[in-house]
């Protein structure tokens, strides 16, 4: 039976990896490492970095393959995510079928977590429940951006007895939440935290966190959030792409 | 300077522990291991159990300490809390002052992450601001629970562009939150989500993910609930404790 294995990398720092996803690593015969064009180059050689690093037992193959472009124009995000995601199931079908052997074992490199805000695992589960293939699957998990983040600023992701909300940039901007006491935001494109108006508010922000490049910066929300734009738009020209999340929490004694 | 490690061991498998962990362990003269008494000595030979399987540049001194208890009649939870953290600050204080020379590494190890609802980094960082022995510390980030937990599953944390809250037992009982689509408890003890009642809720529910005995379960919350009562109380009399954490959220299309 064929297997893949979905391998939680680590969000920035190759010292992330844990000894499951190096023994993991060592034990696909091929990688799937999507190209996403010039501007993600940069995460694709830190995939094939780790690979270098860590690789012992035999020397892999690398089949790269063009992630489809998802539509520019939506009225539906959910529904434009999953045509983009359905397109994406044909190139593993495609992939699974001609360059894995029925006995062989293929591995995609996930950055972070695989459980948190990517789409391999959703996409593989898709294409196995379509009966298309018959294949076996193994998830292991990663030190996502969110540990990363908290790691780097020394801070816990919840106060104590409070719940911790981990959110999107889109959702955020919807509304504030108003259920957790500590907001972590992925995938903000847009800096959204800028429009947030709250004197309380505190922030913990970190860009390309565990990179040489990374940025940290923190403090009440109004004093930092045009220092952290600037900063952003900075690391994006010098560095070519930048991945930033934080987290967010009003201020209070105790 | 003195330094303290706070390093997140990950939630059960000794292989989660990253490279940075492992390196970090290596780098400690003293670890400091909590003693809580029989009930937890399972998880205190873990700790040891992975001391011995990493460590290879010197040989480490273990210093254990009792943790104090915590009272039993409270009123308020948060003070609670807040008095035990300050019985505990003072034996880190002791331990530092005595056991750790002017140029050494003590190193704690956490379970999981020890940014998720663990006191460790709390009191460190309330020693350090009481001004009363002078330190330097780092985190390092470690698989925790939660993910182990979404791996087992082979499942998403999140849905696609929705949210995902972390909370307690505790804050659970008090009212079911309405922000988020996936809710994921740690810090149950009381089996709260037998007390949900809701047709299309679904649970993935795991105990002592990552050890030997091991135990998941997954289904309707209505079809499973009982079942997972009587999991949990099986597996806390044969293995003498048991840590649960589960992931709820409500059935629907796509
Ligand atoms: C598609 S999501 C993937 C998250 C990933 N699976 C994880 O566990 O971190 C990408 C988002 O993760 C966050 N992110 C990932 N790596 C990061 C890093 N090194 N520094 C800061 N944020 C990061 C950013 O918010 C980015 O928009
Ligand atoms: C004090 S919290 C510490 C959480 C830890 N820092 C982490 O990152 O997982 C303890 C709670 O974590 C969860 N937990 C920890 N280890 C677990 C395991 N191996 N299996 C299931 N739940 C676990 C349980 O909900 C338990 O009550």
């Amino acid at each position: 039976m064929r297997k893949i294995l979905i391998i939680g990398i680590g969000a920035g720092d190759p010292d992330y990896m844990t000894v499951q996803a190096i023994n993991a690593l060592n034990r696909a015969d091929v990688f799937f490492i999507p190209d996403k064009g010039d501007e993600k180059a940069g995460l694709r050689n830190q995939r094939l970095a780790i690979c270098e690093r860590y690789i012992k037992a035999k020397a892999p193959r690398f089949v790269t393959f063009r992630t489809p472009e998802r539509a520019k124009d939506f009225t539906d995000y959910k529904a434009n995510v999953a045509d983009w995601h359905a397109a994406i199931e044909q190139s593993y079908k495609r992939m699974f079928a001609e360059e894995l052997g029925e006995d062989q074992c293929g591995a995609f490199l996930v950055w972070g977590d695989p459980a948190l805000y990517d789409s391999t695992l959703r996409i593989v589960e898709n294409l196995l429940a379509s009966g298309a293939i018959a294949f076996d699957y193994e998830i292991i998990p990663g030190i996502s951006s969110i540990q990363a983040l908290a790691a780097k600023h020394k801070i816990s992701l919840n106060r104590i007895g409070e719940s911790v909300l981990v959110t999107t940039g889109r959702k955020l901007a919807e509304k504030f939440p108003s259920d957790a006491d500590s907001v972590v935001v992925l995938l903000d494109g847009d800096q959204t935290f800028a429009s947030i108006n709250d004197e309380d508010m505190e922030i913990y922000w970190g860009a390309n966190i565990g990179a040489p490049e990374e940025l940290l910066a923190s403090g009440k929300l109004a004093d930092v959030k045009d220092e952290i734009k600037a900063l952003r738009v900075r690391l994006k020209r010098e560095n070519g792409w930048v991945m930033d999340a934080y987290l967010l929490r009003k201020a209070k004694d105790g």
